[in-house]
């Protein structure tokens, strides 16, 4: 979105700034490298754009926001680590290129890092913005337990896996967009309002992740189209699908997720979705989440000309292609 | 130390009221585990003591001291993990217990539950708190760095080793009185006093455990003695050994690192450091902080009958026996 330019380039700068030490070179080398593979930087604009609504600048707001970023990159290193991811973002990840120890570490100093930037976070009362932290810090962990536990079950529930999904990734959103309410000394009511917003977003923007993975134009798609399905992954499409499914897809599905030849593995399971209607199962689901995120944002008091750029953001990032 | 033991009592209290969710299992049941083993609770004792100076209540001080012990204890299940500890308090550590993975995410859910502390500690500014938990926090995993880095090199300077265990163990003591310090609404002199007075502590207190390995009397000491003689650690005795050793020496003990009967290996390194003094050696660094610890806390701006337990607890720490 061309609007967010000079908004990425202060997040950039404000990493750059970051001004990591040289030593212990095994400490800060990983954290430096991991920190420049990019992404989207989605939370902290997220957090900017949600204080300028109240008239902060993106300088004055930069700290709280990098304290979003930094914790979702801790997560990241900690969680490639437990899923024995080979590559992030297309690149090597931290306990592959250096090893676990050091992943564990400075994966740790970076969950530091992230609170010390709220040290630096000068504008908003500091006791919201840690128990804001704290709150979601801990429903993100949670959310990966739940993860890892749900590989080991073939039991999971839908609402079950709901609820991983909302703390795994959607309370980080919600946090990032509160955040900025808080800075902006939002009271009460806007910052749950805000809130809301940043979940139900974050909510919708996983569904759509769970569909493009097998329905993505794949010269569009950064990733193997599919992959999830190799993979038997639990996804809400996947959930979805075994939920609606009749006694001869549900067979039919079982025999499918030990079939070898992953072309034709991808191709039938997609047939027999598409029989289901798997994919507009879900896509009604993140409309829904689409619309509270909407409506949510509609009730702060703020005026509505302040909020065009949450909502072109959202409508943007919920209308992806890839 | 019978006068602790009313502190001994709320701390304890402090942590069965912390009231860790039941679910999800794999990511709590650890840390109910991990928080019973027990440990000397050294460092939240020092806080609760520095801010009773203040004439602040223990209860009023307790979280700030248990965002302390949190934290110590987040440090030991991921270093126990990357030490391959199958021990810690004689029983199961957690990796082992349960496997990595769960040591690594509960680790992490731990030592953001040492910042919800911050978060529910009510006397005292906040943001002097966690600037100082952070600093601290970044010191610990730097200081954890060096400590693996130095298993791998047989080039460790002494400065360096000191250095090591000044991040690795001290600047936790430390912040651990400052912490009390600040809850009590002490002036930055004070508070630097404090700090100074905890880090010599913790120097001296690190020193004589490794002159104890050696040292202690068998039937007084929990472990085995000679311990790290045997796994050739690193430690400042065997620094100060080398340091001072003659050539003929040197040659001896590089060939007893390789020696295969342990108690010969320990005997015989044991007659040659007495030989050079080492235990002297050590010993005279150990009472230069304790006496430096013993005049930062004269420093501070308070009568000295008030500061008569921690006194009491740092004769009681540096004169132990095993």
């Amino acid at each position: 979105m061309k609007a967010l330019e000079p908004i990425h380039h202060c997040i950039d700068q404000g990493i750059d700034a970051l001004n990591l030490p040289g030593h212990p070179e095994n400490l800060y080398a990983p954290l430096r490298y991991f920190m420049t593979l990019g992404g989207k930087r989605m939370r902290p604009v997220f957090t900017l754009l949600s204080a300028e609504m109240y008239g902060i600048s993106h300088q004055d707001a930069l700290p709280g926001a990098l304290a979003i970023e930094l914790f979702h990159n801790f997560t990241l290193i900690h969680d490639d680590m437990m899923d024995h991811a080979p590559l992030r973002r297309g690149k090597v990840t931290v306990h592959e290129r250096w090893n676990n120890d050091i992943a564990l570490l400075s994966g740790d100093v970076l969950m530091i890092k992230a609170y010390e930037q709220l040290s630096h976070q000068k504008k908003g009362p500091l006791d919201q913005m840690l128990e804001l932290l704290n709150k979601t810090a801990i429903e993100v962990c949670e959310g990966q337990q739940l993860d890892m536990d749900f590989e080991r079950r073939s039991d999971v529930q839908l609402d079950e896996y709901r609820t991983m999904i909302r703390l795994k990734t959607s309370v980080l959103l919600g946090c990032a967009v509160e955040m900025g309410a808080i800075i902006g000394g939002a009271h009460l009511g806007d910052r749950n309002a805000l809130y809301a917003f940043g979940e139900h977003v974050g909510m919708a923007f996983q569904i759509q992740d769970d569909i493009l993975d097998l329905y993505a134009e794949a010269h569009l798609f950064g990733k193997q189209v599919g992959g999830d399905v190799i993979s038997n992954k639990k996804t809400l499409l996947n959930l979805l699908a075994y939920q609606h499914a009749d006694q001869t897809q549900k067979v039919k599905l079982e025999e499918l997720s030990n079939e070898k030849d992953l072309a034709k593995k991808v191709l039938e399971v997609r047939v027999i979705y598409d029989q289901i209607g798997a994919k507009e199962l879900c896509e009604i689901e993140m409309r829904e989440h689409h619309e509270k995120a909407l409506q949510a944002l509609k009730e702060v008091s703020i005026s509505e000309e302040k909020k065009k750029t949450l909502y072109a953001l959202s409508d943007y990032l919920l209308t992806r292609e890839n």
